[in-house]
């Protein structure tokens, strides 16, 4: 069954060079100024502390946004499914670490074939996850790198101790299609000391019994300007950092200039002198709270909330209300959590200078499995 | 900038007869019979009543349901944006109703071609929006018909008052390529009836001044089973009947039984033993919660929650752990809102009888303009 999806619309390279409220909404806009800062920013810090950058793709999903991270000194990408990685070596990146269980015989058949198109790593955290791609890899030109992953207070995926990662790793070692390269968490956000104590005596089991570490992954934009003093961490991985959102800013990771991604909205009713509906609903915001009171943060109303979404609509509480904005009017919205927004939309607009300067494609949106 | 999405896999079709948990996770699989039996149900309960029933197309954005729900004796479909009228215009659909204010040249120009090729009604609350689809439609062939959208106390778009209904009745009637055909509202679920009454005196008002209303819309799944009770409405538009939900077995308007669409995930992880980790997450079952603990119901688990997602992940807390599920196996969920999930997904996998009997592409996915 084949796909023809809808394109794009015709007109949208005459969007080209007009200024951003031209873009037809909803819409995801993308300040590229804001991009490259946030990159170069973050890239400097790890520089600076010797850390290895791994971007996670899951926020933007773009193979534009993933060269540029490369190309500003990135080691490598994360993703975090096959779909994405294959994606991502269509478009020429060429180191990837995928941080997820690999089960079942139709993505290890697509692990064999994409670990022989990159420099591949994988993670695993039972012997059920290291059998299956040992089995995979069988008779493979070159071994598959793998990390244990290690749940260090998260409650997600990994094994429970130390001791239990260094069994992992042993049984990951013993095969010979497969080798240990190292450790891996995502650790529980504000505890990234106590996760990378956790890793430091895995590794110290681990050499103890022979099996060397050279990669110690940990990773989480909430707490990336603390990275660099978690002495046995040698590579840190980020997603959000990169565009920023309205969670970051509570958490003082950022500041609204620093936002990179904005959902472009329409007023489309002032039912009340209290109220307005936009046309940002949970299909371009998503219901992501990730803590927060409300659904997004409109610059150019700081005192109006987003208090409520159905699918097409945003519920706007203007408060005493001044009258605008009016029916017609566009605004912007900074959204609670850029990645799951990034996954709504084939296509982002990107902006610099206020201004439309193209379009890209979210090629990796919907890359589920 | 022409789309070169990722085709469904070359493999999809071998899967066609094989049992349903051959498809690959996480992925929409959706009961071919229990959504038949849904359409008849909900169809034999409209015509039993006399009630007019437009299915809401945003639940499944496939054609081919909206087609299926026609045959049954729906007198058109309704859509919310301009884009899923396009795809099912294209599809072969000929009556629909788009029940969102339409504004901006960029849409207003679409609606303007769209209206020559079927029989088209749109919503208004303002008089800004009429003014916007009276120039649109200014020297078309036929008036396009407009409902008076009303705010009868769900606090979301529609004029606050029976009076200003009739007013905007006014307007519509008296500008040439316009017609006013009546009023449409989406009642706060619970309170259908008190929306009845609203639309009953807008009615009223506005046949005293001339303006007849021969149609009158309300709609909203929750209250579906009472919808016949509702004297004023002459119509009746639902979405999520055709799956139903965890939502709508919550509020007793369907079973598990009755739910069509379950999301197919595979279990990735079991790091303890009250612990599971599979692999839907946000980007799965969305955070949608529509009032519920939890992201979505297990039927082979009915004591185990779905306590926390992240994107790719969702949390399984076990209770007190029996050993099952083991890592690898397949689970399905309910979740909490099937529309949302349809918006996630290019493709849902359709099975009869336990086993894939095809592939439906979810067309109108993404159509947010």
């Amino acid at each position: 069954m084949p796909t023809s999806p809808r394109p794009f619309d015709d007109n949208s390279l005459d969007l080209i060079g007009r200024p951003f409220n031209a873009v037809d909404t909803p819409a995801v806009i993308v300040d590229l100024d804001v991009v490259e800062a946030n990159v170069r920013r973050f890239q400097a810090y790890c520089d600076e502390h010797g850390l290895r950058l791994r971007p996670h793709i899951k926020t933007h999903k773009i193979p534009e946004f993933a060269a540029l991270q490369m190309k500003a000194g990135a080691v490598g990408i994360n993703c975090q499914k096959i779909g994405e990685a294959e994606v991502m070596v269509d478009a020429g990146m060429s180191d990837i670490l995928i941080t997820f269980n690999i089960l079942g015989a139709a993505k290890l058949a697509r692990l064999r074939r994409l670990a022989g198109r990159c420099a591949l790593t994988v993670t695993a955290d039972s012997e059920t996850v290291v059998a299956g791609l040992a089995e995979a890899m069988a008779g493979a030109e070159r071994p598959l790198d793998v990390l244990v992953e290690c749940d260090t207070g998260a409650g997600r995926c990994g094994v429970q101790s130390p001791e239990a990662a260094r069994d992992l790793a042993r049984r990951i070692a013993a095969m010979s299609p497969l080798r240990f390269k190292g450790l891996m968490t995502y650790p529980k956000a504000g505890a990234a000391r106590a996760a990378a104590d956790w890793l430091a005596k895995a590794k110290a089991l681990c050499e103890e019994d022979g099996l060397p570490c050279p990669v110690v992954s940990s990773g989480g934009t909430p707490d990336m300007w603390g990275a660099g003093d978690l002495d046995t961490v040698t590579e840190y991985r980020v997603g959000t950092y990169i565009y920023n959102d309205r969670s970051l800013i509570a958490r003082k990771v950022c500041t609204v200039a620093d936002c990179a991604l904005n959902v472009l909205a329409t007023v489309v009713s002032r039912p009340t002198a209290g109220r307005a509906i936009i046309d940002a609903g949970s299909k371009a915001l998503t219901s992501d709270l990730l803590g927060l009171d409300g659904h997004g943060f409109i610059p150019e109303l700081p005192e109006a909330s987003i208090h409520a979404l159905s699918e097409e609509h945003g519920f706007v509480d203007l408060g005493n209300g001044t009258g605008q904005p009016s029916v017609g009017d566009k605004i912007r919205v900074i959204p609670n959590h850029a990645c799951v927004v990034s996954n709504l939309v084939d296509r982002v607009y990107a902006i610099r200078g206020g201004k439309v300067s193209g379009i890209l494609r979210v090629q990796a949106r919907g890359c589920s499995q």
